[in-house]
């Protein structure tokens, strides 16, 4: 089958062997598939993987038990063993140590004609969410993620980055926070202020925020969005980077403030959110290239500022 | 009047002059100070501090309002302005951007005959406690301190360092916490295995805590305390260092884990256990100097796993 993926180097190609469900796993037809800078950090050299790239995905179930034959799914990314102390003392699936990840870890992805999920992973599409909408689920769970690292709502909010994960991040917080929102591109925040966002390109070296989100996936904006911090507050970061980044642990211990890391979210608030319509995700997209031109569509993804580029695997 | 203190370099003097308690402040003549790592890394150069040292003391009042005077007393070190925004807005005094700190920053210190201290900052000690249990109320507050960056009584902590710190730390957390204590000096520890405490000089590779403590000092603990972080898992950092140390960024956000700072704390459940007794501090003593014999008192303080070194000022 066609897929895109890590060999030596990043690769189309168009014969992959078609996956093969286990027990307890679907066979899914992809529909569309989202490339993330996490797929880009990986191309990088990021944690050495190989195989079948891609893990926000819109498909069509092929091959399942009944129940689930022929749904338009989704689907969460993380695999757990179920077996070791971790996952038997109840620990939460996205924690197993020897858990696989959708095209990321230990599993083929979903830039391909077809892949396998466990079926327990698998989420129905409700009707009124577009393919469009829906491949945007995992990036906006991830977004949704940030709220359970919030000590309460109502809190006055900075967040830095304007990219896709970014402009995710924004719409969930606006919903419970005051939000203050800087990134270095001034023609995509327009949109955003037009409805309302406060948005900045610079901040006063004076101003502090009980909450302060990283999202630029800018090395260099740790050092600043850790000036921005009040003591006592709460420093999220959402990005992992192949580059060192500075944390000052002093300042850390002086005006006893926390850094918690935030990654992969549920997707139910993500399914219900774009359910109800009250997050546009069509503004984020940039373009969307056949499969088999995977390989310009990862060099599109990888220029800066660029929106979220869709593969097209029917 | 006779003090140590940072001048050039460390200096014991007898020309300091007297201080002169300003409206709302008490003069204290000092009976106790204690060395703690904080003056040993600014006699290091970190922050620059230029002053009398010490924050850690036990004395009677001397000049003061009629209600304090006479009265034995240990203080709280923080000095917020009480103008600022932070200050106006509630903030707590401790994280004042303009506050000075006992002998540490803006303020000189108590290692000295007399010292002038906000009467708001003091606290009375009950006669039950001896000057030696009450010379050590500001680390065992710092100690209290701890309690307040966990999310809950009942876990399982991992605590590392067997400094005069990680002492109080241990007996704080074990009121409340399951305790796994690693230090490198087994003849300190060896106490207090006696007293049924779980300690360690080494851990297993593959232990995990919900809960780890750094209290070490050592820049190189740093990673090591993460390596046996579960995920979700918190770090409770409590020591400043003038060396620069390494934490895992990426393992922070795949994990989720979260970074806290810790740094002083209230008196007031410090006064409250050395009332009841239910803390030892005795042995954690290693040795007390006369005031004058302070570069000596310094020396002693700085060599490798030194107890706590108390200056006597009477």
């Amino acid at each position: 089958m066609r897929a895109v993926g890590l060999k030596e180097r990043l690769v189309y190609r168009e014969d992959w062997s078609e996956p093969v469900a286990q027990a307890g796993e679907a066979l899914v037809r992809v529909s569309l598939g989202g490339i993330c800078r996490t797929d880009l950090e990986l191309v990088a050299g990021y944690k050495e993987y190989r195989g079948i790239l891609g893990h926000e995905l819109i498909g069509r179930v092929s091959q399942a038990s009944a129940v689930w034959l022929d749904k338009r799914v989704v689907a969460e990314i993380n695999v757990a063993c179920g077996k070791c102390p971790w996952c038997r003392g109840g620990g939460d699936d996205r924690h197993c140590p020897h858990r696989t990840a959708l095209g990321i870890r230990g599993r083929n992805g979903v830039f391909a004609d077809y892949v396998t999920v466990p079926e327990a992973n698998l989420r129905v599409v409700p009707d009124r969410v577009t393919d469009l909408q829906a491949v945007f689920c995992e990036p906006l769970a991830a977004a949704f993620a940030v709220l359970e690292a919030l000590p309460s709502d109502g809190l006055d909010v900075l967040l830095c980055g304007d990219g896709n994960l970014g402009s995710l991040i924004a719409q969930v917080l606006k919903r419970r926070h005051r939000l203050v929102w800087v990134g270095r591109h001034a023609h995509k925040l327009a949109l955003w202020k037009e409805r309302g966002y406060d948005v900045r390109t610079t901040l006063d070296s004076a101003e502090r925020f009980p909450i302060v989100v990283e999202a630029t996936g800018n090395p260099e904006a740790l050092s600043w969005a850790q000036s921005h911090l009040l003591p006592r507050g709460t420093l999220v970061l959402k990005s992992t980077t192949a580059a060192e980044r500075h944390l000052d642990l002093n300042q850390l211990v002086v005006s006893e403030q926390r850094v918690v890391g935030s990654r992969c979210g549920r997707f139910e608030p993500a399914l219900a959110a774009l359910e109800e319509g009250s997050i546009d995700v069509e503004s984020l997209l940039e373009a969307t290239y056949p499969l088999q031109d995977g390989l310009l569509a990862f060099e599109r993804a990888g220029t800066r500022g660029a929106r979220k580029i869709l593969l097209d695997c029917r």
